[in-house]
């Protein structure tokens, strides 16, 4: 506790009067009471990011799936599980955001239907039907208005491709791209090697970092991004 | 730590001797490298059962899906993911144990087929179809031999039905029915409300306790029939 208050008086406070909304961890979509369909998301880099704006001076709430981590200090979570109620608390919270990092796992698809009864085993084999969960990314990118917006990428095959995609399609200004096949990146994991494409369509490749160093990282890009947006005000 | 050792040090060593295989926790069912399909189980009432047990002078195997759990000290914990591992490792453990209990929520059914890539999102709605997993308890049940078997039933709804019937169908000495929709019981909290259905039909409703205090009345049930098998196997 003594060295990460150090830590934090150590920091450059150059996130100071920003309010960063933060979303980690994976969402649960219940198929009955007792299952569901998850993923592996940790919740480990967005609770990073989240630890880290804190320590450079922002107001941060944390919008998080279920996951086993202790919140950072200082920092507003707010838990959710599912990707209904994730996108209810975001757009909630969305107003007063300076910056949004959305590194939450947000599950794709749901139970069409749920059973309010523990499901019965039968002898057959099941069909589940999915439906697609709401585009909170999208929506987000869509009423972002002058908000500095990142995003994440998880993919298992062409990266860069589905990457820069979705850049453009959810109107970001930079997204963090990371192969979870690859050893020491993705789920779990204590470090991440990852790639940050830019809206202008430059891409750096960082090193293996721990996600702490990642998180720094990337809020250097986020402060860049919101000095950017400043200045452009103060023209108009 | 000092406290635990004086627990094992003044409980009874009536398990002394005795192989206890104790299975904990939820099985995963992986979709794709990203997604699985699980349940709420915490692992909590098994790894309890093994702590319970290793003081009472058992030696312990403990096989579990993942949970974020301490593994109890002086018990072979043995960690496993999805039903089909789950199956492997408990019959690789069998023939060695004198006493099976099973409290694991294992995975009825899991995805059919398996994609080696992450599935990406399209605009349709999605079908998931599931196969069902092997049924290790019947299996459990069927080649049981001397070995004395106590099985879980975790319902929302007709308890002592849903669980008389599994312990006639899966040749249990006993089985532990909760409620999981009762406030103080089921998974992720640290009590339980039970009822123990024995295989002569008496059934003993026990009141709340701790996960720990269920642990001990459950094992004390066991001794009793490990004695009951004893003293039969002495007639032969």
């Amino acid at each position: 506790a003594i060295f990460s208050a150090a830590q934090a008086v150590l920091a450059p406070q150059d996130l100071a009067g920003q309010h960063l909304l933060v979303t980690a961890g994976p969402t649960r979509e219940e198929l009955d009471p007792v299952r569901y369909l998850s993923n592996y998301s940790s919740g480990k880099m967005g609770y990073a990011i989240a630890r880290a704006a804190r320590m450079r001076g922002a107001d941060v709430v944390l919008v998080s799936g279920p996951t086993f981590l202790t919140p950072p200090q200082g920092v507003t979570l707010i838990p959710v599980v599912s990707a209904e109620q994730m996108r209810k608390t975001v757009l909630d919270a969305l107003p007063k955001a300076t910056a949004v990092v959305k590194s939450a796992a947000v599950a794709d698809y749901r139970p069409a239907s749920l059973s309010t009864q523990k499901l019965k085993k039968s002898d057959e084999d099941m069909t589940l039907v999915l439906e697609k969960n709401p585009d909170i990314l999208a929506e987000v990118g869509a009423g972002k208005e002058g908000r500095v917006l990142v995003g994440f990428a998880a993919e298992t095959q062409d990266l860069l491709k589905h990457a820069a995609d979705k850049l453009k399609r959810k109107n970001l200004d930079l997204i963090v791209a990371n192969d979870v096949t690859q050893a020491g990146a993705g789920f779990d994991v204590d470090t991440n090697i990852v790639k940050l494409l830019h809206a202008d369509g430059h891409v750096e490749a960082l090193p293996q970092l721990s996600k702490d160093e990642v998180a720094h990282q990337l809020l250097d890009r986020v402060v860049e991004l919101l000095k950017q947006r400043e200045a452009k005000t103060d023209q108009v």
